[in-house]
C-alpha cells in the first residue's frame, strides 16, 4: 500500500470538515427544535445491540446492510445499527408506558455495510420523527407535513411530495390468494416497474381475471391527483380493505394538499418501498437536482407486536448529510477577535465577557506578531490591544 | 432465551429516554457553543474506517477496545472508532492546511469492545477539543481552563484539577538506558503505585543509584502544589530534559492556578495515563462523588508524524453521558399546548405562530375528549379552543 493510500477513507465513508460540520450542526439543531415544537421528544438509541433485537420485524435488506459484531462479554452476536426506526418502536413499546400517542424523534449516525445507492454514504446521519398510538389519517398527515417542514427548515425547495398506500397492493395480493413465493416474484417485477413482465406473470399465475386486471392497472397508476380518480374506476370492485386503503389515501391527500399548498403532490400507487414492514400510507419528498427521495416514511403498525405491545405507528426520516448538501442556507465560520496571550486579569475578564456575549475570541499563542495569513486563517476581523491610557481595547483590523 | 431477555441491551450499552436525552442535547449544544466561542471549529469524523489508519500511533489498549469489521467493498479490515482524538489529529495533518494553530472540537459516539471501567458505558459520547500547532505552555493552559469550563458549563462542581508531565518519567527512563521490556515492567509497577515492587525493581535493575533514587522519589510525588518544591529537590540533578519538563509543569500550574482560582489543583508526577502517546503535560478533572476522571487530556506532539506532518498537539475529552449524569442542571420537557385536530386555516396559522414563538403545540389526534391522564402525559398546561365569538383562543387548563 502506498503511504498516501493509507489515509484514504473507505468508499462511501466521509469526514466532515469545518465549516461544513458547522452547517450540519446548525441544521441538526434547527430540525430537532422544529420537532420539539411539534411535541416530539428526543431519544438516543444504542449504536450496538444484540442482533435478534436489532433486526426484529425488519427486512432482509436491513439484515444485509447491518454489520455483525461478536460481543466479547456475552459471546452473543451484536449488530451495528443500520436503521433507527425499529429501535424507537421498541422504546415506545417497552419504555415509554404511554396510553395516548407518543411522539419521538432522533438524530444519530447509522452504518451500512454497503451504500444503499449510488453516491450514498455508508455512514449517514438519520434525523427523523415517529408517532405511536394513533392509527388516524391525521397522524399520517401530521408526519407528512412535518417531513415537508424538515426540508423547508433546511432551506430545500421546491418540494414534490409523493404518496402511496401499500394496502392497495397487499389487499389485491391477499384476495388473489398468492403464495409467498408468488408474491415475491410479483413484488420484484412491480419494484422494477417491468410492465410487460407483470402482465405476462399475472395472466399466467392469477386465475381471477378481475384481480389480474386490477393488479395490472394498479402498477400503472402514478402521477398527479387525477390518479386517484382513475384508481376509483380500476378498483371499483376491489375487496373492501383495498377500497378502504384508497379512501384513506384520498383523505390523506386532501388534507396534505390543504396544509402544503405550495408544494406539488404526486401519487405512486404501486410504490412498495419498505413493503416488508409498511402497512399503510407511504410518503416521500423529492426536490429537483437530487434523484432519490430526500426524506421518506410511512405507516408500520405491525412492528410493535414483535416488541410485545402492538401500537399503531408512522414516521419518516432523512439523512442530515444530504439535507446539508442540498440546503441553500449559508453557514460560515463566525468572524473572531484575536486576544493577546497575557495573564492580565482585566484582559481575561474582557475576553470572558465577549465570549459570553456570543463573540468568538481566540488567544494568539505564537510568539511574535500575527501576520495577515494567520488572521485570515483564524477569520479575525478585530483584535484586543493594550489601550494607550492603560487597560485593553477592541480594534478593527 | 426468555422473551423478556430478548430485549435486554448488552452490558454497558444503554438507550437514553426523554427527558434525559433532552438534557444530553442541551449540554451538547452548550458545550459546543463554549468551544466555538474559544475559536474551536467542529469536525465530524467517520464512525468506521480502515484499521491501519484508525490505530496509527495509538496504544495496544485502544486496539483491544476497537471492534473489527470486514469491509465488504474492499475486503480490507475496518475498525469502529473507539477514540476520536487520532482522527482529529489526522484531519489537522492532512486536511486543514493551516500554518498557524488549528483548534478543532467534536461531540460524537465511540464504541468499545469492553467497558473501560466499572459502570462505564461501552457507547460513550465523546465531547472534546484539540489544539494543533502550538507547543507553548499557553496552549496547555488554554486547554486545561477550557476543560474546567466544560464541567462548569455542565453544572458540575466543585472541581479538582490534577496535573502531571510524562516527560519526567520518560526522561529518567531514557537516562537510565532501560530496554523496552524493562521500561514496560517499571511502567506497570508505577501504574499500580506498588511502591515496594518499584523500589526492589529499581535496586535490581538500575545501576546508576542517583537515577534509581530519582525514579523512586518521582513515583511518590503526588499531592498539592508543595509537590513541585519536593520535586525540585528530588530532581535537582536530573538530566536537562527532566528539568525542562518540571519547569514546564510549574509554569503551567502557576498559570492555571491564576485562571482557575476557585478550583483546587493537585499533582501526580508519576501519572502515566496514555504514556504510549502522551509526550508532555497531562491533566484531568475530578469531582466529588465520581471515582474516575470526568475529563482528561494532555500533550501528544508526536502523533502527527505518523500522518506525515509533525505538529505539536494537545487536547482533552469527556463523556457527555457522564457529564449529564453528574450535572446539577435541571432539564425538563417544556409545558405544551394542546390543539384540536381541525383543518381550519385560522387555527393552523395560530398553531404555526405559537411554534415559531418557541411554544410546543401538540395536535390532539384521538377521537373524543382529552382526559387528565393524557394532558399529563403530554405535559399540556394550555389548550386552544374555539372562541365563543368565533375563531380560536388559548386557555389555561
Amino acid at each position: 500500500m502506498k503511504s498516501a493510500d493509507r489515509w484514504l477513507l473507505p468508499e462511501g465513508v466521509e469526514e466532515v470538515l469545518p465549516p461544513q460540520a458547522l452547517k450540519l450542526e446548525t441544521l441538526r439543531r434547527d430540525i430537532l427544535d422544529l420537532y420539539q415544537s411539534w411535541g416530539y421528544e428526543l431519544v438516543v438509541t444504542p449504536l450496538i445491540e444484540y442482533l435478534d433485537s436489532l433486526l426484529v420485524g425488519s427486512s432482509h435488506d436491513l439484515d444485509l446492510h447491518t454489520f455483525k459484531l461478536t460481543d466479547q462479554m456475552s459471546g452473543r452476536m451484536m449488530g451495528l445499527r443500520a436503521d433507527i426506526t425499529p429501535q424507537v418502536a421498541r422504546i415506545d413499546a417497552r419504555n415509554m408506558h404511554r396510553n395516548g400517542p407518543a411522539r419521538l424523534c432522533y438524530a444519530d449516525s447509522v452504518v451500512h455495510t454497503r451504500p444503499r445507492g449510488l453516491l450514498t454514504s455508508r455512514v449517514p446521519i438519520r434525523i427523523g420523527a415517529e408517532l405511536f398510538g394513533s392509527a388516524s389519517v391525521s397522524a399520517d398527515v401530521e408526519l407528512i407535513v412535518l417531513m415537508s417542514r424538515t426540508l423547508s427548515q433546511a432551506g430545500i425547495g421546491p418540494q414534490h411530495i409523493v404518496l402511496g398506500h401499500v394496502g392497495l397492493f397487499r389487499g389485491l395480493v391477499a384476495a388473489a390468494e398468492l403464495e409467498a413465493e408468488q408474491e415475491a416474484e410479483l413484488f420484484d417485477a412491480v419494484q422494477r416497474k417491468a410492465f410487460a413482465d407483470i402482465d405476462i406473470w399475472l395472466d399466467e399465475q392469477v386465475e381471477n381475471i378481475n384481480l389480474a386486471r386490477m393488479l395490472k392497472g394498479l402498477c400503472r397508476l402514478s402521477g398527479d391527483i387525477t390518479v386517484l380518480d382513475e384508481a376509483e374506476q380500476v378498483l371499483a370492485h376491489a375487496p373492501p380493505q383495498v377500497r378502504q386503503a384508497l379512501d384513506e389515501l384520498r383523505k390523506t391527500a386532501e388534507a396534505v394538499q390543504k396544509r402544503l399548498p405550495d408544494h406539488s403532490l404526486g401519487f405512486d400507487l404501486s410504490e412498495l418501498r419498505g413493503y416488508q414492514y409498511h402497512t399503510g400510507t407511504v410518503f416521500a419528498a423529492y426536490t429537483p437536482g437530487y434523484g432519490r427521495a430526500v426524506a421518506k416514511g410511512g405507516r408500520y403498525d405491525e412492528i410493535g407486536q414483535a416488541y410485545g405491545r402492538a401500537r399503531p405507528a408512522s414516521g419518516f426520516d432523512a439523512d442530515l448529510k444530504i439535507l446539508a448538501r442540498l440546503s441553500s442556507l449559508e453557514v460560515r465560520r463566525p468572524a473572531s477577535i484575536l486576544a493577546p496571550d497575557e495573564d492580565d486579569a482585566a484582559l481575561q475578564t474582557m475576553v470572558e465577557d465577549l465570549r459570553r456575549q456570543g463573540e468568538v475570541v481566540i488567544t494568539h499563542l505564537d510568539e511574535g506578531e500575527a501576520d495577515a495569513a494567520l488572521l485570515k486563517e483564524l477569520s479575525c476581523d478585530r483584535r484586543i490591544v493594550a489601550a494607550p491610557e492603560g487597560g485593553w481595547q477592541l480594534v478593527t483590523i
